[in-house]
């Protein structure tokens, strides 16, 4: 039985999100597949059948064709220029948005705050303001975009899906949030993530499970995967969230999107709720906040407006230019197959063969394998240590104040832990030291020449396809670059084909441990049937030295641009 | 009584220093003045006499008019030309400073460990490359550089003046000395610290007292105060410290030469001995590397070369470039008279208003007036908690092992203390992001234009000038700065003048509390003889924002250009 004072607010919250949806924006019961009609359903790791709803927003007949077009058709700069030209008013392209946010959230619960109204009437004010002035109020001027529910907007609840923080509006906006708005963008919602954000789906008790709108028998990851559900459906321009284990890249792999997690003080990261003590990614694990897009070409038009103004807003920020050297020598690509914890499964070790050989084709890039440096497979261990430096109580405190129950996956994972006093955590950032020491002579020539010899790698996001709900597995190959700060981008490559499947054929590779065993069983044809990941979304993982954000870009542009099978401009630098 | 092994072990460390200083290098004892003879009668706060030991040098006789033109007339570009042009060979340059660091360690006790056959050898070798290939090994070419005792040299002692970790000589080089050897500076000594590196005077058992060259009644400063002694002396061209309380920049001030204190990250700080647990600086505060020097020429030269391959040396270091982007309007220079904690003394206040009226005058240049930020004061206290998170055992139990004292200064001021946990480490973090937060409103127009209002800031070094050994006082005017992260340097402006002593007037100022109160000491004719400070150095602090560290360097151009009564060409750009 579910306490009293509880269910209330759960009512209450749902009540209110409902309300926010217009009644002419929603779709007719009949389109709206099984499975969404109750929360709690929802998170109890249901099996869902292999239905996709990317198609309803231009079938259901909620949107106008000129809605279509500018929800589906414009990257950032371009749509930005429509409105800034006066060929748009921002209130249609923000309407347009809405209304496609609308339909998202009614297919796959991506939405914690629906922030239409409020959107709508800051579109109206760009508008008079461009009229009255002759000028976009920025660079971003009538941008719709929407950010991960962390994030502080006034007046505004950051619940992040408990029920105890619920009806308690946030009392100013996070930096991130003044620094958007400053540039002329309206966010449109709040989106959808895991009780604690500590799971790589995103479910909660108030808000339900975000579902993979690609195939809902897909987790949308986590925990942005609210932003990942809302961008997958063109819902939002640019979705906002946070990363400290792959909290962005993963749900950008789970719906095929483009994401970045940059280097630490690139993007203001403060004025977010998560639940946990005030400071402690300064001392232990320092998440960092980063762009879901819809293309390479995307990610650079945000950071390209937000890391030279990052300091003025982020006390966590330092100055940066968005720019780089050109290089006088070939770019040079990295290919680094394992971590050395877990083996990648065949078709992820298929997908990077298949991107390298695209960049081998591509002038002016030189690639090159990467053999495992040693400090590799001690990252995941001391990435995850270093998460968990206190005793995590004050996350379950909350969820226990209201006797809120956890949600079935994290039952049995998340517990009371032990805090560390300051001589083992001192040790801990000790021995990270001497991680990064030791990882530098990846990029470089020799230790007698300290010269750049790699210029990128590319590795896998996960070492599996796309998994089904709650089965995401081993967050080493994300979180490695969170504890080096280096920064580390998704590109979708292909979606997964027949000839990926290997029908009866097995992995005969020796098993590495205990992770490595629980990843084969998502290809053990005896525990799962592979043919769940025909169509799903194969991606790469792109990642650059510390601190190198605009070079990330340079990369990932000229992997997209490679496995797209076209000429790069950049490798002509 | 001493314990028998820890006198054998002094008795043995000052006789490899002895004898590290060829005969012929040595001064006629007539040359000496007095209290230099005990090591212990050094450390003990002696009365000395107004000596100074400037002229020595010049006077000695040891020095050919040839070493004393090298080691006096050239900046750091200028020297290297000469030997890389052929002029002058590095074994010649290498030899004059040498010799005259030796003198400087007869004099003031500046160093700790003398290298100078390994750095002759260095130079001739550096010669022989030079004359085979025609090319310099690198920039800075055949410099003699110096650096604090703390940084390993790979089979050199990093004894800190702790016997117990004398006669343990490094088994690799700090990054540091990697990055400078590479560019080709050849490092002739080590230099003198206090004892626990925590005191701003230079005294320990195993090295005895640095004493201030320009007048041993002042200290030298600390805890780089063997740097200062010795660049003072012209006994290196450039001396790498370290700085978390003020330790570059004190001794800097006491002896009236440049230093600075970079952000964290632009130059390496890894592979040091500073007797603290490993991973302390990254859970609490950060100590960073920087220079002294003879001038912002030299600066400049040094930074230049560090900066932009800090990232390939440290793993705690980041890209930089050593630029910045032209500004588009004049360079804003805030004043900043008090940190709202300690009113400085009347001289300091003058030197300020006469630094600050010089650039009114400066073309270019626009001055105005800081008030006191809300959060200033609150940086003092909250940087001396985040050097303290634990309980300072390990330097403590470093001393006791070899049953050493405490110098006298920290009797009764270093105490075992109570380690934070983890709750109360990040709260002190939390803490500081809020005033790292309403710190960044100083810098900027207002909070709805974040643009930039202020490039740099001029304010204290210390709020009281150069004191008598031992009775430095409030660090606060220097561990803000660390706090925050601003790139912190000095400029030297004049000495002290009959006129600024004042006899016979008091402050009227109201007393802000115990650390001012402890401050009016200096100035109070019942407790001191005003006419000690005559002659001292006055300087003055130069800040600029977060990681601007070249606009630090063009910011102390600026002010030293004006200050010396020159049109600054930075000014007009």
């Amino acid at each position: 039985m579910l306490p009293q004072r509880y269910i209330a607010i759960t009512e209450r919250k749902q009540a209110e999100l409902s309300a926010a949806i217009p009644e002419e924006w929603r779709l007719p019961s009949k389109l709206i597949p099984e499975g969404m009609l109750s929360i709690s359903e929802s998170i109890a790791e249901p099996k869902y059948q292999r239905v996709g709803v990317m198609d309803i927003p231009r079938t259901c007949g909620l949107l106008t064709t000129k809605e279509l077009d500018l929800t589906e058709n414009f990257g950032i700069r371009a749509l930005v220029g429509e409105m800034t030209e006066g060929h748009v008013k921002a209130e249609d392209v923000v309407r347009g948005f809405c209304k496609r946010a609308a339909i998202a959230q009614q297919l796959t619960r991506c939405l914690t705050e629906p922030l239409f109204d409020r959107a709508l009437q800051r579109a109206r004010d760009l508008d008079d303001y461009l009229q009255r002035t002759g000028k976009p109020i920025g660079p971003l001027h009538g941008l719709p975009i929407s950010v991960k529910d962390t994030f502080n907007i006034k007046g505004v609840d950051s619940s992040i899906g408990l029920s105890t923080l619920a009806f308690k509006p946030a009392k100013e906006n996070a930096p991130l949030v003044d620094l958007l708005e400053s540039l002329g963008a309206v966010i449109i919602a709040k989106t959808n993530i895991p009780q604690t954000l500590a799971t790589l789906d995103s479910a909660n008790h108030l808000f339900g499970r975000t579902l993979n709108p690609l195939n809902r028998q897909w987790t949308a990851g986590g925990s942005t995967g609210g932003e990942g559900a809302l961008l997958a459906m063109r819902g939002s321009m640019v979705g906002f969230g946070t990363d400290i284990g792959g909290s962005i890249r993963v749900p950008a792999m789970c719906q095929g999107l483009y994401g970045i997690k940059p280097s630490n003080g690139r993007v203001p990261f403060g004025g977010q709720q998560n639940g946990q003590i005030e400071g402690k990614g300064r001392i232990g694990l320092q998440a960092v906040a980063g762009p879901l897009a819809h293309s390479v070409a995307d990610i650079n038009a945000i950071m390209g407006e937000i890391v030279p103004r990052a300091e003025f807003f982020g006390e966590d920020c330092i100055p940066g230019l968005w720019s780089a050297p050109t290089p006088s020598r070939n770019f040079t690509v990295g290919v680094l197959k394992t971590d050395g914890l877990v083996t990648p499964l065949p078709p992820i070790l298929r997908i990077l063969d298949e991107v390298a050989d695209s960049l081998r084709r591509t002038p002016g890039v030189e690639v090159v394998e990467i053999p495992l440096p040693s400090a590799l497979p001690k990252c995941q261990g001391l990435a995850g240590r270093l998460m968990g430096v206190d005793d995590g109580s004050h996350m379950l405190d909350l969820i226990e104040s209201m006797d809120e129950d956890l949600i079935p996956w994290l039952q049995g994972r998340m517990k009371r832990g032990k805090a560390l006093d300051v001589t083992q955590l001192a040790k801990l950032q000790a021995q990270r030291a001497e991680v990064e020491k030791e990882m530098m002579k990846m990029w470089t020539q020799s230790s007698s020449s300290r010269s750049r010899r790699i210029d990128a790698i590319i590795c896998p996001v996960a070492p599996h396809p796309v998994p089904e709900i709650d089965r995401y597995n081993a967050v080493g190959y994300t979180s490695t670059f969170v504890l080096l700060d280096y920064p580390a981008g998704v590109v979708p490559v292909r979606p997964f084909l027949d000839s990926d499947l290997e029908i009866g054929r097995a992995m005969d590779d020796p098993v590495l441990g205990s992770w490595d065993k629980a990843n084969r069983k998502l290809w053990d044809e005896k525990t799962v049937d592979r043919r769940v990941y025909l169509g799903s979304p194969l991606s790469v993982q792109v990642v650059t030295p510390k601190q190198h954000d605009y070079q990330l870009f340079q990369a990932m542009e000229l992997v997209d641009r490679a496995v797209q099978g076209r000429a790069s401009p950049s490798a002509k630098l």
